[in-house]
């Protein structure tokens, strides 16, 4: 059986990290599983340790912290810490399952150097005016905060030289198409035919 | 309008690198052209001068090879001497044509080496025995020609590493697919997108 791969979907807020990834992985038929988080915030009705995310204790965060099983983690002081424990991530990977993350730009970039074989796909606007549109129109933030996701956006995007791909969030179905073939070609690189192409090369002929 | 790329098929005699390589170029629809190559023998008729080939003097080879004008050459003393000209490669991809390259190993690993962001395809076999299948089946060769040619198959899968994908050609279409996903998804790396993506940070906002 083929390992899976770890998938970054990362870019400015805004963009459609979300559904970009919510499409992939219903799309997936089961070949592709969420990242589950680890927080420290309590619970919510209806969620489930393993299934919305890893519920720890400020101090059950902090030993992962310190062993070392985050791939990234936002500890921030007298907040809520979030992070992305490897375990699970390499548990499902080994399994044959593709491991989807949707995360920031820090976090996405974090993730890449303690996993250098993850693939980071960066999502662009197809222009910072419908990035702006896009922000406006999910009213979900005051507008000196859209502003500041706009400056944002543009430092990120600057950073697009530190990701595998870039894809253009202009036509949803195309953005998703091209995710789905940045996998399935990322299947095809040289670390992931080793074991048949050893194969072949121990055959007797 | 963006720029092509420059796609390497590459991988054992008998693979099927031929058959690969023409499906592509049928089923590009004019977006690939195949690299012209240059040589010293003598045109065939009906051969056409930057068509089939660029025909050459000696002379006119040995100049283009001081002056760095190919991206790989065979010059073997007392044979016909056979060579790939960058500038045709670099001209059509300015034009925004891929170029295919069907070309052996060691010519695979001279143009990566001269033109690192062409993209390198691994052409392998299914396994070992119908590699010796298809090479008596074309019956090209004499039975002690496909022993060597089986051992250098070896040698040849065994330098995997040094390509950006392997593509094993058991079914001809997967193969053909995989192959055009390739060169698709190759055009979403930053270096393609930089110029859309440095736009976007100018855009006013």
């Amino acid at each position: 059986m083929k390992k899976g791969i770890l998938f970054i979907i990362s870019g400015p807020s805004g963009v459609g990290k979300g559904t970009v990834a919510k499409a992939l992985l219903e799309g997936s038929e089961g070949s592709m599983v969420f990242s589950v988080s680890a927080t420290t915030r309590a619970p919510r009705p209806g969620e489930e340790h393993g299934r919305e995310y890893f519920f720890l204790s400020d101090e059950e965060f902090n030993a992962m912290i310190e062993a070392g099983e985050f791939l990234e983690y936002m500890n921030v002081f007298g907040r809520n810490h979030y992070g992305t424990p490897r375990k699970y991530v390499e548990e499902q990977i080994a399994m044959g399952h593709d491991v989807l993350l949707d995360i920031d730009v820090n976090g996405a970039m974090k993730v890449k150097e303690n996993c250098p074989e993850a693939v980071a796909v960066m999502l662009a606007p197809p222009t910072m005016k419908e990035l702006r549109r896009r922000l406006e129109t999910r009213g979900t933030e005051e507008q000196p905060v859209i502003e500041r996701r706009l400056a944002e956006a543009k430092s990120e995007l600057s950073r697009m030289g530190e990701y595998d791909y870039v894809v253009v969030n202009d036509d949803l179905e195309l953005a998703i198409e091209q995710c789905r073939r940045i996998v399935e070609t990322s299947k095809l690189t040289p670390g992931y035919c080793a074991d048949f192409v050893n194969e072949l090369i121990e055959e007797d002929f």
